[in-house]
């Protein structure tokens, strides 16, 4: 079993240890079976494993993390409007040092490295590249919603410097957002695969739906457990779970593996949050 | 030669004599060439023409009034959301009395009556669902933008009533822009043609890019007859062009009609504001 695994699994099993498990599947085993007969790391040939140290090897962070450092330099050329003012605005988020801890393309980078076969190099390319796809277009899908939250909240910091509302004002953060959500559709289009563009879809949905109950949120509600939870898990999980679910979908693995996949994080970040 | 062609035809027309015709094709026999000889009604068929008047023949509009009635009608159920408070946002401007003039469904169901081919009764019924469809995405993409715009804008009233900011709150109107967005973005997906949704993901950006263009304008960009036309293609033109363009496509039309249809509006409109 690969680094990439261990981590995954891990989590997988702190997850399923949990008091409250509403959406974790009974049949656990067919998880550890799965990574522990197929799973692939995008690393597991001989000229990455001669990169990589022996303290490298056991750290599933330094598997992919020229593969984050790719997609973040790539979202720097992705997010280039027609109007300067555009662009800038967009790519404020993916200028250096305002990248944040870039969690999704590192949880969706590693699923994607637990559960891939062993396929020729070839083929393992052109699929690596898909994930990579995933990995971007989540990551503009949750900068967009954190430009838009800004704008709702009338927030004036985020990641320790001026939001983009405080900066560029409320108008041009607005635009911004919409055109981050534009960049990310038609990316997912490139992809071809309508199960994926629409699992994409339903999370920008879950997003607006749990900043919503946020919103409108009544006193009863503040005290209910399960509108809390619900509320968070669109919030803040259901994109990485929808992406990490398009990650398996791209992967070609079968449904049983797509909604572990799903599950796997929208179980672990709840089990953080609680 | 029927109605809706007549129409499309004279609007063609006049927009080819028109002085500034930067994106209007030189053969333009060849759209009199199709129309002349393939173009097809929805309504060309005994019962439909039973139901019409000989007036209301001659009327293009009456050919397509019942199915932007029934556009509209589903645009209602289609912005249904999972809570409340969103779904009466995002459905303000479907209610009755405030759907505007439906130009966008008018445009495209007309567009449609005059590109589709006589074929079997199935297919054209099926084919004609898909239109519906694009009609019904591109009135919801119409929505959102002016929702955010007139939050943009600070916007009191629209369509003669009070605005949606007005009534709802800022913060609210930018997320049930957001949500019109991810519900055209998912009736889209449903259509499985990558070339479809990719015209509609340009469409927004088109949008974005004009409302910044609108936004960040110099006082030289303000003396800009081009600047003028190009910012007002991207606000007023781009979406019902690349929605026609869209028909053209799904009724498997060739290029050269593709073009012609994406041209079509994009020229009647600029030579209407110029």
């Amino acid at each position: 079993m690969l680094p990439g695994c261990l981590l995954l699994t891990g989590l997988l099993r702190s997850a399923s240890t949990a008091s409250s498990a509403p959406r974790m599947p009974k049949n656990m085993g067919s998880w550890d079976k799965f990574t522990s007969s197929s799973c692939y790391s995008h690393s597991n040939n001989a000229s990455s494993k001669a990169r990589l140290t022996a303290k490298e090897q056991l750290d599933p962070l330094a598997l992919i993390k020229d593969e984050v450092s790719e997609v973040t330099d790539r979202l720097r050329s992705m997010v280039v409007a027609e109007v300067p003012e555009l662009t800038s605005a967009a790519g404020y988020f993916f200028s250096a040092g305002a990248e944040g801890k870039r969690t999704c393309p590192t949880v969706l980078l590693l699923m994607a490295s637990a559960i891939s076969m062993k396929i020729s190099d070839g083929l393992e390319n052109r699929s690596r590249a898909r994930h990579m796809r995933v990995a971007e277009i989540t990551e503009m899908i949750h900068i967009s919603s954190l430009i838009h939250d800004d704008v709702l909240d009338d927030a004036d910091t985020r990641r320790g410097m001026d939001s983009l509302n405080f900066t560029v004002g409320k108008k041009l953060a607005v635009l911004a957002g919409d055109f981050l959500l534009f960049r990310a559709f038609s990316a997912a289009v490139s992809l071809d695969n309508t199960e994926v563009v629409s699992l994409l879809a339903t999370a920008v949905n879950n997003l607006v739906t749990g900043e919503l109950m946020q919103m409108s949120i009544t006193p009863a509600q503040r005290c209910s457990m399960d509108y809390y939870l619900q509320k968070t898990y669109y919030k803040t999980a259901a994109l990485i779970s929808n992406s990490c679910k398009a990650i398996a979908v791209i992967t070609g693995q079968t449904a049983e593996i797509q909604a572990l996949a799903y599950q796997h994080n929208s179980f672990t970040r709840q089990s953080l949050l609680v």
